[in-house]
């Protein structure tokens, strides 16, 4: 039988060298798993087998964390090849991923809500959307401005999807929470709510994502449809 | 000299009874003061003079509660006679008047963003929008989903906005922040990031109520020039 020796902390595996990738990865893990609000300094060291003031050579704080964090999850949508003739198809595609994304990782959207990301990855989300953009003939303000409208449309819709996931719902829960929704159209009466009453076979049609895509297209024929406010701008047109 | 005889409690002026409108109205007290945060049970109670078990009978939980104050924050925004003549005009009002509204009350847009107001005001403020849209010639689907991405443009801003001020920003912050963001813009080399560079001008150009009013024409624009995806919805057209 073996002796009970104690081992030598030194036969312990060797720690993985700390590094500011090291500390994106043990955040993205504890975000996916988690959710936004258990990725504090704290956690992301204790996952490291490390304190907390190692980490603040590669983050300073928990928000800075939480923007190379966004930076990464922006790096997980694929990079697409631009193809002018498909701007349209590619467009749509391109934010359908980006809102997936965002969804694998509950409350990430909050940050892009707080900040414009201006991360390598975010950055070159911005030129393949703009890009896209001017392929498909948008005017040059529209582009710029309705870029902006856009990435609210997928980190607004990503936002509303995380509070309820952030909540523990079920989709069970989720599916009640809707009904309850439609009931409370259906009771109203037409007298006081006449529009509601004659929409009411819309408004209670089509599920998030027919939803999302048809936001996608409205934004879009909305920006080749709508001219520069110029004077107002400074720019004249 | 007057004894110093402790005053009887009797003799205190009497306290308000208690009703939800007291709970409401003392939760937009601290909602306007220090955001959505500080509005917890505990404190509504404090404010009231009274403990958190006797608000119970009027708001079963601080879920309840935020999204009683959303309604109330809704109701302030002015009614309006529609005027199908002016829809359009009337319309943007209506928005602005919202995100403004929204934005007297740091922090309810995330209550906005994560349930579909259905309170008494909430859905006046829905039968007007729809009653505007349906006004100006939007096609019934459109009008339908058109609200619920006009609605995301406003809480989704307002959230943006208000992330920003339970931060604490001031002024000066806040442009300091968006110099930043340009001089990253400004700091791309055109060979890397050819569409940022080409529309520069036009990505710094413009105010946040500049660029959010564009937002809405964008999404008017777009509604009366996107066909329903009939067959997807069920919705035969």
């Amino acid at each position: 039988m073996e002796t009970l020796v104690p081992r030598s902390r030194r036969a312990r595996p060797a720690k993985a060298p700390l590094s500011r990738e090291a500390v994106v990865a043990a955040g993205l893990e504890i975000l996916a798993a988690e959710g936004l609000a258990a990725v504090t300094m704290r956690r992301v060291a204790e996952a490291l087998d490390t304190g907390p003031a190692s980490l603040y050579v590669y983050v300073t704080n928990s928000q800075e964390l939480h923007r190379a964090l966004l930076d990464a999850v922006i790096g997980q949508v694929p990079v697409l090849e631009p193809d002018p003739a498909r701007w349209r198809e590619q467009l749509v595609e391109l934010v359908l991923e980006w809102l997936r994304t965002l969804d694998r990782y509950p409350g990430i959207a909050r940050v892009a809500l707080a900040d414009i990301p201006t991360g390598a990855n975010g950055l070159r989300a911005v030129e393949t959307l703009l890009g896209l953009l001017r392929a498909g003939g948008v005017p040059d303000l529209a582009a710029a401005w309705g870029a902006d409208a856009l990435s609210l449309h997928v980190t607004g819709n990503a936002a509303e999807r995380s509070i309820q996931a952030e909540r523990g719902w079920s989709d069970a829960e989720g599916r009640a929470y809707h009904e309850d929704l439609q009931r409370t159209l259906e009771g109203l009466p037409a007298e006081t709510h006449p529009n509601i009453a004659a929409l009411l076979p819309f408004l209670v049609a089509g599920d998030g994502e027919q939803r999302f895509r048809f936001g996608i297209d409205v934004l879009l024929n909305g920006m080749l449809h709508t001219p520069a406010p110029g004077p107002a701008t400074g720019l004249e047109p």
